[in-house]
């Protein structure tokens, strides 16, 4: 049975969706991702979907599902390398992703990450931002 | 028509092959390769194979050709996630990667490329090694 593998980049893990997505597949993917978050301690999935030129409303669930489960195991998920034509797709659909957050590519997705991660490891109350990388 | 996505970590290139390769997708995926190295001056180009359960003997030339066109290009290559029976297999086929670096995952990749570039940096002659990173 195939599989889409998940990359680990130090703590946080990239997925890249390259083929069309059926059930079974989505369910292995969302499982596989779910053990392999606890099992790395990761702060963040990136998932790149440069190569679909469609996203359908199966996808766009999925991807929302995803989210979901990361964000209970405290990881962010950050979908990049989005088309346009699919961001305005998945608009039409009625699907805007609330709980999914984008990103360009996958350099500003990590860089997305390690902003939100250090973020709250200040505490949400905290508003010092002295901008250092 | 379908292409392997390339993503930009860094500078570094990152291409993760899911998919059975035929010729004309190797070709398209040498030629992106190609240029996006020129293009954003890329130090390395990391391919994961961890989702192929079999490399033929075409799969071991497109990884060979991938490697000694980025020589050229100053970008090394680093295979990571290679599964071991496909090691097994591409040694039966006589086929050892000589020009192909490997890594056992990606974040192993990215180090050795960080080193090779910081090596090249100091020059050949150079042995001094604060081991600082």
């Amino acid at each position: 049975m195939e599989r889409i593998p998940i990359l680990k980049l130090g703590n946080v893990l990239l997925v890249t969706i390259q083929v069309d997505m059926h059930d079974e597949l989505a369910s292995a993917l969302e499982e596989d991702l779910t053990q392999r978050i606890v099992a790395v301690g990761a702060r963040g999935v990136l998932i790149d979907i440069s190569a679909l030129e469609i996203v359908d409303s199966f996808m766009g669930r999925m991807l929302d599902n995803i989210a979901s489960v990361s964000r209970i195991l405290d990881a962010d998920t950050v979908v990049v390398g989005m088309r346009p034509a699919v961001a305005i797709t998945l608009v039409e659909l009625g699907l805007s992703l609330h709980g999914v957050k984008t990103a360009l590519n996958v350099d500003k997705g990590l860089a997305l990450i390690a902003t939100s991660a250090r973020h709250a490891w200040r505490g949400a109350g905290d508003e010092d931002d002295d901008g250092s990388d």
